[in-house]
């Protein structure tokens, strides 16, 4: 039995209070974690909102977890109490299904979320299953690793699945918590990088984290003047695109991709015929997928930009988030 | 100079008339083949009505050619008189830009297509580039060979583009002119196959080609029992399918392909997500895939299925394409 302190909210847009609930026993092949931080992701933001129609209050968020292994459940094997580990998005799958043995343990059917099917990070302890407790290694820096195991893992997931070649030419749309993390991939990965926001404001910036060319959509023309330049389009906002604009900028065989949740996709199809292009998207990724991002992330410095606040301005930090435009992520303390 | 006896409309809709037309000095790098048959496609009928308003009148369609070399520009090195050579829905490519390079000859932006740049094969000879003038292997039925230029080549192209499993799950939607070959390849593929139809009237033949199942998707709830099913869903109409449903029966990094020109494609991006789906589209194949594909055909003993009419009889063959449904593809001889 545990007691877990935590901040939960009451109610969709409640504040978060401070909450105590008994943990249970802890499952045979479960581990605990004692929290250091946790980023804010902008689906804690959705699900505090009941957004998406599914959140149970009290509602505990946050799953970009860092900290130590505290307890170990009895057939946990790799892992030693004070092994230092990361948890994101996903908590449990079943670790048996056609999907699970093939290494997508993210795409497994009985898949669990750290926040939709239990209570989050926003605590001092956070349970989930061996599987998804991947150890961070050493090189990478730990004050701002959570939002990695997010919203990094949500755009290092394309790399993996494309098999992308580092001689691609690839845009990145949006450079916030998720984008000014692709940025930093594909410069370590050795691809041409372009950054496409709105306004220049953050061209400095996306230039020093990997971009070699800048496109502000606010300019007149702008996505014109790129027709036929990609061989990846990672689309990272979930704003309803322009489609045929952006599909208009893929070279042939090009892949308009998107990591984020724009409701609908729609786009005349003669134009991906005649380039043989393709429009699709994926969700954070697997087990396997987070340990080489994660080795990754050591071997070429990788580090998310983030603000930091204590947990106990979690307050202050949703307010942040909510109505500010943190650069590029924010990371609670305990 | 050739003098050429074609089949030409004058006009968008018109009657197929005898038609000679002086077809100049052959280029250096072309060849000219002399047409034994010649294949009808949907899109010769398009064409002749002008609905993509890029039809030159006098028009002659024809582009899935099997006939023999007979002159030979002065720097054509690989082909002789005699050859038995098949031709395209293209003619022409640049054969020096990256992508030609490449060997995406198919997606050269220069390259030029044998109805649409010329005049084309309902004719006793027609002219092309000596690279889209591909050797039949022997093996390949020549008097069927036609379909196999075009709508052949435009569904083995996703196979060699996916580069394919054999351990596939692979759905074709529409039994007519192309779906009927790709049941084909796909059997000797390896793959798992299903024919997708609105009615039952294909099965008894969908399954002689190849097909392990058959879904009719007139009955009612015949596609939500595929939910999760299929690892590739090629669709080779041009219908505005149900796109949703159809991407609930894909699997995990399920593509749902389409060949068929539907105008616009229309999707919700979160099933797509959670699946790691995408939705593409492709043309014709490459010079190399051509070659590919005859090889795989001679090897398997693939064969259009056609009915066959001499080319003096080409406005009965059109109305019966017009106002029928040829089982599957019909093919003029001279």
């Amino acid at each position: 039995m545990t007691t877990i302190r935590a901040y939960a909210a009451k109610k969709p847009k409640g504040e978060w209070e401070q909450y105590e609930f008994e943990a249970g026993e802890l499952g045979p092949e479960d581990v605990e974690i004692e929290v250091e931080s946790c980023g804010i992701c902008h689906s804690d933001l959705s699900m505090l909102d009941n957004e998406w129609q599914i959140t149970q209050y009290p509602f505990v968020g946050g799953h970009e977890v860092i900290g130590r292994v505290g307890a170990l459940g009895e057939r946990v094997q790799h892992l030693s109490q004070g092994d230092r580990v990361g948890l994101g998005w996903t908590s449990r799958s079943c670790m048996h299904c056609n999907r699970c043995m093939a290494g997508d343990h993210n795409l497994c059917l009985e898949a669990q979320g750290t926040i939709t099917h239990q209570q989050g990070g926003f605590a001092d302890r956070v349970r989930c299953h061996w599987g998804w407790a991947n150890k961070i290694p050493s090189g990478v820096e730990l004050a701002s690793a959570g939002p990695l195991l997010c919203g990094g893992l949500t755009v290092f997931n394309p790399l993996i699945q494309y098999d992308l070649s580092p001689t691609s030419r690839v845009a990145v749309v949006g450079i916030g918590g998720l984008g000014h993390l692709a940025l930093q991939f594909l410069k370590g990965w050795g691809c041409e990088v372009t950054a496409i926001s709105r306004s220049r404001s953050k061209e400095d910036e996306a230039r020093q984290l990997g971009a070699h060319d800048y496109i502000a959509t606010g300019e007149a023309g702008a996505l014109e003047q790129a027709v036929g330049r990609f061989d990846l389009v990672l689309n990272t906002t979930d704003a309803e695109l322009p489609w045929d604009q952006y599909i208009a900028t893929l070279g042939p065989r090009g892949k308009l991709h998107t990591v984020g949740a724009a409701p609908r996709i729609e786009a005349t199809v003669f134009p991906m015929i005649m380039g043989q292009k393709s429009l699709s998207s994926s969700p954070t990724g697997s087990i396997a997928t987070t340990r080489t991002m994660l080795d990754f992330v050591a071997r070429h410095d990788i580090k998310p930009m983030i603000e930091v606040f204590p947990m106990s301005q979690i307050n202050e930090a949703f307010e942040l988030l909510r109505n500010g435009s943190p650069r590029y992520r924010i990371v609670l303390t305990q």
